[in-house]
């Protein structure tokens, strides 16, 4: 996944044009030089952007580009947009989903992008899920979406990552009742697997380090207080550590994400979503990122979502975007020069 | 309950011998004056106290008393002791089911004085429940047992207690397919209901605010990702209202915990165990306090177990027991300001 040579920009989607994306995208974009941003382009319509940019104050010099590798060269002074147009004006708040086709394409367009090494690496704007299914769109999300355009067999995994943690969360976006009926040794070991190689050519983590949580209170209390520990948890890491792996585990949940338990491991295996969301979240609100792992391209996104309630109010904060920008960024430096020794 | 002339005194339990608890409460003692911790008399044997000073290398002052009445004015220069025997004598980290009955005869006395305003408050050191069940205790630990003591009929109610967070899980010790299926809108109702009324009465929270976590991620994505949000829990926070109790939610549990949001609520109702305790020990791991809501006496303990694995080695931290003193002390305060208003 060579880069080309020069800058490579990211590419940023807009996400849903009736909630906070574009108003995010701009002021990263306002905010380059303070927060140190590296060059993106943003695939949206100009006018969305431009309008953006007026409910700022802001009457925002746009760079209409046709494809990343004008946008590194454009970006301090003007906002990088590859044009798409929508198909109805988006009125802040009420997603439309005759505009569904564009939100996904800016998406597709993004992706090639990536597989071809044009652009480093993919920051997604949150989108609106359920306009995209009354649209037809007949994937869960982002990460199965972009794991069918790069055409990627495998497991997909979704990292979250703030300054001073990392998880993964095991079962995602399901019930707790059916994330428990779905949690499999299969799984986790799929996870660990994926979670390790990133860390190691993703996050400088040579020798990765992960810790396992339990399913149950205090781990499942030696099978008194549930058995997945000792049925699907404990067998699964004992088949990563047998792979090389270095797993701790199965924890007690609520022991393992204070100060000094979080310096012995470089990210967190979770079982169920909450296991996971709540410690980060607890720990940093406003600027966690999501991290897709197991993909052929980077992509990351901010951990929040559409915002419809206070889309167009010009009170969206874009930590998380930043986060998300910066660590793109990052990785794809670090995945740059770990592929150049182990290739 | 009233707490009779001069100063009251705290009762604490010696709790397991062979674990942590002696070397927590000789040191609690030693810190008593930097800690500034309110006077409390120990319910434990002599030379297990003795023993554990030497091990912490102090010749310790002790004043065997032989009730609670003595115990404050001694309390600056010697450590107050009510003699208890154990039958075996304490080998650190082997637990004995002979001791049992001492263990749970220092609860009974302590309650007991609790019961007839003889000491403030009773503070309980863990105690190792496999080796008490050997012996045949047929409760499921400290809570049920002072329940019983109490003649209690009511539901008791585990607070855990940090400097910036209150949690109150609706479910305890079961595991998490178990916890799901004992979920009921009276058990939120009743959890609700006393930890209102403790935060009025002990924790001068005269308007209390309390919040309530969804069951699922995303407190169910209105159904989507479960119904238990929709079946069990806003029914249960409809009735709690109903009754003039400020509750909101249910809140989808991975955004409840950060700072500004704790601001918003005195106590956060959750659904199970770790999505109480995760964000509690997440923020602080050792100075939590556990406290039983409901029950006529008032009784705190600090967060952690016997610790069998380093008792004996002089390497215990007493941070938590000597919040749970100052905690027990405030709340008997409180509560007689309390009293003394509404009755």
């Amino acid at each position: 996944m060579a880069t080309g040579g020069g800058t490579a920009v990211l590419a940023l989607t807009m996400g849903e044009p009736a909630g906070i994306g574009p108003e995010i995208a701009v002021r990263a974009w306002l905010a380059r030089r303070t927060a140190e941003l590296p060059p993106f382009l943003l695939l949206a319509d100009p006018a969305l952007v431009a309008a953006s940019g007026r409910m700022l104050g802001c009457d925002l010099p746009l760079a209409e580009v046709a494809g990343p590798e004008e946008a590194a060269s454009r970006f301090a002074s003007a906002l990088p947009v590859a044009p798409l147009a929508l198909t109805r004006p988006a009125v802040p708040g009420r997603p439309e989903p005759a505009n569904a086709a564009v939100v996904t394409g800016a998406i597709d367009l993004a992706v090639n992008w990536a597989l071809a090494g044009r652009v480093a690496a993919v920051v997604t704007n949150p989108m609106q899920k359920a306009t995209l299914y009354d649209a037809g769109f007949a994937f869960q999300g982002h990460t199965d979406y972009l794991a069918h355009l790069c055409k990627c067999a495998g497991r997909s995994v979704m990292m979250l990552v703030a300054p001073m943690l990392r998880v993964v969360p095991v079962t995602v976006h399901l019930g707790l009742r059916q994330a428990i009926e779905s949690l499999s040794s299969e799984a986790i070991v799929e996870t660990g697997r994926i979670t390790a190689r990133a860390l190691a050519r993703d996050f400088a983590c040579p020798a990765p380090r992960l810790a396992a949580a339990g399913l149950n209170p205090h781990a499942g209390e030696g099978g008194s207080l549930g058995r997945e520990e000792i049925e699907i948890i404990a067998p699964a890491l004992q088949r990563l550590r047998a792979e090389g792996i270095d797993v701790r585990g199965p924890l007690a949940a609520d022991s393992m994400f204070h100060e000094t338990a979080r310096s012995t491991y470089d990210a967190a295996l979770c079982m169920y979503h909450d296991q996971a969301l709540i410690p980060l979240k607890t720990l940093d609100f406003k600027g966690g990122v999501n991290v897709t792992l197991g993909l052929p391209i980077i992509r990351t996104s901010p951990d929040h979502g559409t915002a419809l309630d206070i889309a167009g109010s010009g009170r969206a904060w874009p930590t998380s975007l930043l986060a998300a920008l910066r660590l793109a960024a990052e990785i794809a430096e670090r995945r740059r020069a770990y592929d150049a020794v182990h290739t």
